[in-house]
């Protein structure tokens, strides 16, 4: 394989696996557009109504606040088809469709959702927003602070799994919608949807937690937490207020998502990927370049440094490790107890992050309190990505459900 | 709990986990000072015998080497009572007892060395050298380049583990020791066995590779990918110059160590370690403080780079993700096939990194090749740190392995 050939193979692979672009390989791109969602254009809704701030779980006042959201499919007449899908860390609300016609790159579930998908926006009305405490038009630490006229940096209050719902449920409300048909979600989206169905168990019916957890295991929250650490040790990063000197920790940032890249993937689907055959050694290479994994990895790190907030980064993954729904309420069964929806709860078999025994937790729970849930342990050999690629079996069963729940 | 017990028992975890303290327990110090390998002095062999320097596999030459190394017991009259004890990533010569009487720490595989000791001194001459590349004595990119009386840093030529051992032949040769009775190591050391068995057949006649593997699972290569990417974005790094300029890239080396001690652990010893009941939010704490396992991982980071070299650490993680006996032998039943040794390989269940799907790799190619070869996979909940601590299942196998050698 020559020089070229490599550097052609490599692109390739970055082309199919950036995470935004899984869903749709460029050959099915033209086909997927007219069949999925279409265009779609991102609305913003901005709450400042007395008291004029969000009370946070940590006591504290946040606001205005706006969140960034898009919507597929109508809103019937009694508002009962409503469907909120919650993103996960690196997420924003462009769950689906193009913004505009030359767009590259569908958003980041649209095979989940459009006519005749699982989330069909034919019979559904879907809303996605962005979390706050994110960077994807929502409030957060990179935005500024109306009271100072500066950007929040670390006055941003430390934020909640409970929050993001808190705010999410404002942006219902403001859509005039009583009860959710359901809500769901991957990872730190799951998090949410179970968060949903706690703390309003009344304006839900159907709730999807997917690859996702009640509280992550200790192993996760120590990879978050060299995650954080490689951004406060760049000396960029200027104790959070890098945006002021127009600067970004990039280097730490990177290296920061470079390392949770490897959590999202099993170790099957990188030998699959990059097996010893293909990490071949740079003999012409300087010291810096070795394996094509790492080829991989590096551009991993550096386009995702261009799309993501370093603060952003930090405080979503606290929210994420933080969330801790049996320490919240006593004990997981707890905080079932007060639960109205039906649940499916799903999990795939490679995912070592979020792995099955996580998902199995929340299912014994709920068992235990009585509680409608189904449970799935999907194959795929994805690992903790698998649930924001295309599975049939993952279609079928959340198509499936949600059928159900109209019934 | 109070602030400040909370703190003694950060403080004793950090004492018990602490990788050249955990085989001697505070209370059994005393005892297992008197009953070990007794005081010691580490040794430097200099080599630079005509033509002055080694060949490299890479064909570059290095030159004078020195190596730096502790010898336990006696070498019997006939020479044949001789194990090579091989170190791992972050390991040094100083294999067992102490260098002064007040000494804190033996050292790092105390208890497999000593009289009635798996590897007896009363019965063996135990030798330890430390690799080159390495930061403890031996010839490394911290050392001055005697051609150009300055640090080599990055001018130190990229090392193999081949190298590792060949630099190791020169010590064995300058001892008068004919044939090796064995080579034992984990992890790094491990794969310097293997090399051993491959390169010298006719120089041992026992190898024990422990936690290792004769090519690194993609996996682990993307760890350490990650490792050395925080190291090259530290600034302070200078593109490995950091010597000459009186510093040293410590959040980078730091973040690098933090990661890869996650991937030494299980998730099973980190719950039982740090449990969700003990990852209390620190309600007092700054923005950067959290989890207790942050605690202790900086903690980890912190004390490493008081005693790590962060180009040694570049060099030799590059040594271990390049190793690659099939690679190289074109596969790894060709690579075993003149192989003379007997073998003892051994894996732990709860080894993620070095797994014993990676050791049954090696043991089914010596079977293939009709090798000597005897494998056990030992119960431990210690992840691939295992190895390193005491545990009566390896020490009564490796004990019975070499006690059968000398028959």
């Amino acid at each position: 394989m020559n020089h070229s050939d490599k550097k052609n193979k490599i692109q390739s692979k970055k082309m199919t696996s950036s995470k935004n672009n899984r869903s749709a390989p460029v050959n099915q791109k033209s086909q997927s557009r007219s069949k999925g969602a279409g265009l779609v254009k991102t609305q913003y809704y901005t709450f400042a109504d007395p008291p004029g701030e969000l009370i946070l779980n940590n006591g504290e006042k946040l606001g205005p606040i706006t969140l960034a959201y898009e919507t597929y499919g109508r809103l019937n007449k009694n508002k009962s088809n409503a469907l909120l899908i919650l993103h996960a860390l690196s997420g924003d609300a462009h769950v689906a469709g193009y913004h505009t016609k030359t767009d590259q790159k569908p958003g980041w579930w649209d095979f989940m959702i459009g006519p005749g998908k699982p989330f069909d926006t034919e019979k559904y009305f879907i809303i996605c927003s962005n979390v706050i405490g994110g960077c994807k038009g929502s409030t957060g630490p990179s935005s500024v602070n109306p009271k100072t006229g500066k950007t929040y940096n670390l006055d941003f209050p430390v934020i909640t799994i409970g929050d993001m719902v808190h705010a999410q449920r404002h942006l219902i409300d403001h859509l005039g919608i009583r009860r959710l048909l359901a809500v769901a979600g991957g990872s730190m989206g799951g998090q949410q949807a179970l968060q949903w169905a706690v703390a309003y168990p009344d304006r839900v019916a159907g709730i999807l937690p997917i690859a996702t957890t009640a509280r992550l295991n200790v192993q996760g929250v120590a990879f978050d937490v060299v995650g954080r650490q490689a951004i406060y040790g760049d000396p960029k990063w200027q104790n959070g207020n890098y945006l002021d000197n127009y600067t970004i920790p990039s280097d730490g940032l990177a290296v920061a998502r470079m390392l949770a890249h490897i959590t999202y993937l099993s170790e099957e689907s990188m030998r699959k990927k990059f097996g010893r055959e293909l990490q071949t050694r740079h003999e012409e290479a300087d010291f810096i370049t070795d394996f094509e994994v790492g080829s991989y990895l590096r551009y991993q790190g550096e386009s995702f440094i261009r799309r993501f907030d370093a603060n952003s980064y930090l405080y979503i993954t606290k929210a994420i490790d933080y969330f801790d729904l049996a320490e919240e309420y006593g004990s997981l069964v707890n905080a079932f107890k007060q639960v109205e929806a039906k649940f499916l709860v799903l999990s795939f078999t490679s995912d070592w992050l979020f792995n099955t025994a996580q998902s199995k937790e929340i299912v014994n729970a709920l068992n235990v309190s009585q509680k409608n849930v189904s449970f799935c342990e999907i194959r795929s050999s994805y690992g903790h990505d698998a649930f924001l690629l295309p599975n049939p079996v993952m279609e079928r069963l959340v198509a499936g459900f949600i059928n159900n729940l109209r019934n």
